[in-house]
C-alpha cells in the first residue's frame, strides 16, 4: 500500500483533473460522482433562465413546490412506488438514515432488530443501530479469509421473530457486493418489514416494493440520482404515526412529523431536490428504469470480462459471482503490485479515466475500483474496458 | 387573515416569478432567498468552466478539498473566528442542530440547559431540546399582550448556574427582533457556554467569539450565507471529547466524531459548501463584515423610517426599537386592512418587489414581512422603501 504515499503524480493523490477536455472525461468516483452530461447540461441550463434559480426560492412559494411535487411524482413514477408508501427528501445522507431507521421503527431501547452485515455500509448502519435497540447480526464475512464476499441466506433461524426490521444494505460500495434483486424474507418472518440501504443502487434496477416487504428504503443522492446534501426516504404508510417513534428522535429525522409537515417542517435543500428531479426525468426519458438497468449489467460486464479474461494479471475480491456489484467493481492488478498499479493510476488518468482510487479510510488494501454509477456512459465503460485489456498486455 | 385564502392573484399565492426581467426583481423572501447577483454569477460560471463542477467532485479529492479547505478558512476570516474554535458544515439545517446542542453538551437526560425564550425559533430550539434535557426557560413574552417583541435582561436569578449553555436566538424572523450585539452573561455565570442560533443574522455583524463566551454557534445556510441543504456550526473546542456527547447523540449530528473525522465523517453537501465559499469571498471583496452591518443598518433604516413616518398607516409589531430587526422587518398597513394589504401585494409583486408574504405556517397575523438579508442591495431595500411611500400617499 505504500504507493498510496506517493503523491508526487496527481493521479496518485486521487486527482479528478486531468489534462484533458471535459469530454474525454469519465469519472468512476465511488460518489459524489458525475451526473449524465445530459442532466448537467439541464442545470446549467436553469442559471440562464429568466427569473430566479431554485438556489432563491422560498420552499414555501408556488414556484419551488411546483418543482418539489414534480420530483416527488417523478421518483414515484420512475421507481414504481405504489400510493401506499410516502416519500420523502431527508437531512443527513445515508449516515442520518442510520440513526433515524431505529429511531422511528423502535419506540423502545429494547426492541430489537435485525442487520445483515456484509459490508462497510451495513457494518455502520448496525454501529449506528446500537444506540437505539438491540441489534442482532446476521454477520457474513468469510469465516476463512475474514473477507465479505457474499450475501447469506436469510433463514428462520437466523431472524428473531420480535424484529422490528430486518435491515441490509442493497450494493455494497467499498466491498463490491449487490443484491440484484432484494431477497425474500422467510415465511414465517414476512410480517418483519424489510429496511434497505440502497444509496448506491437506487433507480438502477427495478424494486418490487410490496413483495419485498420493504417497511423503509432510502438512498443518498450523491451516488445514482444527484448530488450530496439530500437523501430520498421511502416509508410505508403504516409505519408512519403519532407515538410510533422513540421519544428520542430528533424532529428532523421523524418519518412521521415530516410527513405530516408535507416535507417542509424545517426547509428542504431545495436545489439538491430540483436536480434529483432532473435526473428522474432524464431517466423516464431514457426509457426507463428497465433501460437503466440494462446498460448497468453491460457496463459491469465490460470490466467484468476484461478481468476474468486476464488469466490472473487482474483479480477481484468478489469470490461469489452472484453477488458481484454492477455499481462498483473492485480490481487489483498483479497481485497487488505497486509499480504497476501506480502506472495504471498515471495511464488511465491521462486517459481520462478518473475517480479509480479514491483516498478513502475504508479501502480494501491494494485494490482499485471502477465506479460505473448512472452518470458513467456505456462508452466509458468501454473505454476502461479497452484500457485494461491494452495494459494487460503490454504489462504482461 | 382572509385574503390568505384568495389566491387568484399570484403575488397573493407567494409567487416569486413576477413579469419583470430578472435583473428589476427584488427578492425580500425570509430564506431560502436570493444571494447577490455577483454571486450568482459566480455560481453559473462554475457551470461553463472546464473539469468537472463540484456537484461531480468526490469529497476525498484534492479538487474538492481546496474549496472545502477555502470555505473553512474563509468563514473563519470573515467572521474572525479564533483558532480556539472548530468549524463544521453540518447537516439537518437549524432544525438539525435545535437536536445536536442538547445531545452534544448534555451527556445525561438530567443534566440542566437554560433557554432563553423570544419568538418561533427559540421556542422551537427549547422543545427539541426538552428530549434530552431539562429545559429551563427565561420567556420573554409580553405578559399583557402576549407577543414577543423584545430580549430579556440575563440576570442571575434567571439562569440556573449548573446550565450546561444558555441558548438564545440572536435573530428571529417571524417575529423580527435581533441582538444586534450578543449580551454578556452575569459575571456569576459565565463559566456556562452561550450557544446562539445565528441562522438568520450571521455575517451581517462581528461576533466577539471570546467575549461574548460562545460555546456553540450555527446558522443554516440559506439566509444570508447560501442556499439551502448545509449549516455552518462553529463549536469552541474544549466542548469537544470522546465521552462528552450523549451516548444517544446520532454520529452524523456528534460534533466530536465529525471534527476528529476532519468534517468528512460522511459526505458534506458538497456544492452548497462551494457556495459558502463564494458568499465569503463575496464579503471580502466588498469590504467585510463592517461593511455588511452599515448596508444591513442603512436597508433597515430605509424601510422603517417609512413605517414610523407613516403616521400609522404602516405600523411595526416591534415596539422595543432597540431589538428591532435589520433582517426582517415586519409591517402591517392600515392596521390590518385586507383589501389595501392585497392591493400592497399585488403591485409591489407587479414592481418586481417579492417575497413580502410567504405563506408560512407561523405567520403574525395581518403583517407583511421585508426581509433584508445580504442578498438584497440597498438600492432594492430603497426601491420598496419608495414604493411604500408612495402607496401610503395614494392610500392614506
Amino acid at each position: 500500500m505504500s504507493y498510496l504515499n506517493n503523491i508526487d503524480h496527481p493521479a496518485l493523490s486521487g486527482s479528478l483533473n486531468p489534462p484533458v477536455p471535459a469530454d474525454d472525461i469519465t469519472n468512476f468516483s465511488p460518489g459524489p460522482t458525475s451526473l449524465p452530461k445530459a442532466v448537467e447540461e439541464m442545470i446549467a441550463a436553469g442559471f440562464g433562465k429568466p427569473g430566479l434559480t431554485s438556489l432563491a426560492l422560498s420552499h414555501r412559494s408556488p414556484e419551488f413546490l411546483e418543482i418539489f411535487n414534480h420530483a416527488v411524482a417523478s421518483v414515484r413514477k420512475v421507481m414504481n412506488i405504489p400510493e401506499n408508501y410516502e416519500v420523502l427528501f431527508t437531512h443527513g445522507g445515508g449516515h442520518g438514515q442510520f440513526a433515524a431507521v431505529p429511531l422511528n421503527l423502535c419506540h423502545e431501547a429494547s426492541d430489537v432488530a435485525t442487520y445483515v452485515v456484509n459490508g462497510t455500509w451495513s457494518q455502520r448502519g448496525a454501529d449506528e443501530g446500537k444506540r437505539y435497540c438491540r441489534v442482532q447480526t446476521i454477520d457474513a464475512r468469510d469465516t476463512k479469509t475474514g473477507a465479505y464476499n457474499s450475501f447469506p441466506e436469510l433463514t428462520e433461524e437466523t431472524i428473531d421473530p420480535d424484529s422490528k426490521y430486518v435491515y441490509l444494505c442493497s450494493n455494497e460500495t467499498v466491498n463490491g457486493i449487490e443484491l440484484h434483486r432484494l431477497p425474500k424474507l422467510p415465511e414465517a418472518r414476512k410480517h418483519i418489514p424489510l429496511v434497505v440501504d440502497a444509496s448506491s443502487d437506487f433507480s438502477t434496477k427495478p424494486i418490487d416494493w410490496i413483495d419485498s416487504g420493504i417497511g423503509v428504503l432510502f438512498a443518498c443522492a450523491s451516488k445514482n440520482i444527484g448530488h450530496p446534501g439530500v437523501t430520498v426516504t421511502v416509508i410505508r404508510k403504516d409505519l408512519l404515526g403519532k407515538d410510533k417513534a422513540s421519544p428520542l428522535c430528533p424532529g428532523v429525522f421523524n418519518y412521521t412529523t415530516n410527513s405530516e409537515a408535507g416535507n417542509l417542517w424545517n426547509t428542504p435543500a431545495t436545489f439538491n431536490i430540483e436536480v434529483i428531479g432532473h435526473m428522474m426525468d432524464w431517466i423516464a426519458a431514457e426509457g426507463g428504469i428497465d433501460e437503466i438497468e440494462r446498460r448497468s449489467i453491460a457496463k459491469a460486464k465490460a470490466i467484468y470480462d476484461v478481468i476474468d479474461g486476464s488469466e490472473g494479471f487482474y483479480d477481484s475480491p468478489v469470490t461469489d459471482k452472484t453477488f458481484r456489484s454492477r455499481m462498483n467493481v473492485p480490481f487489483r492488478i498483479a497481485g497487488g503490485d505497486e509499480e504497476l498499479t501506480n502506472r495504471f493510476l498515471i495511464q488511465s488518468w491521462d486517459n481520462g479515466l478518473i475517480g479509480l482510487r479514491t483516498l478513502t479510510p475504508f479501502g480494501i488494501g491494494e485494490y482499485l475500483r471502477a465506479s460505473l454509477y448512472t452518470g458513467v456512459a456505456l462508452e466509458g465503460a468501454e473505454k476502461l474496458a479497452a484500457f485494461m485489456r491494452d495494459f494487460a498486455r503490454e504489462n504482461s
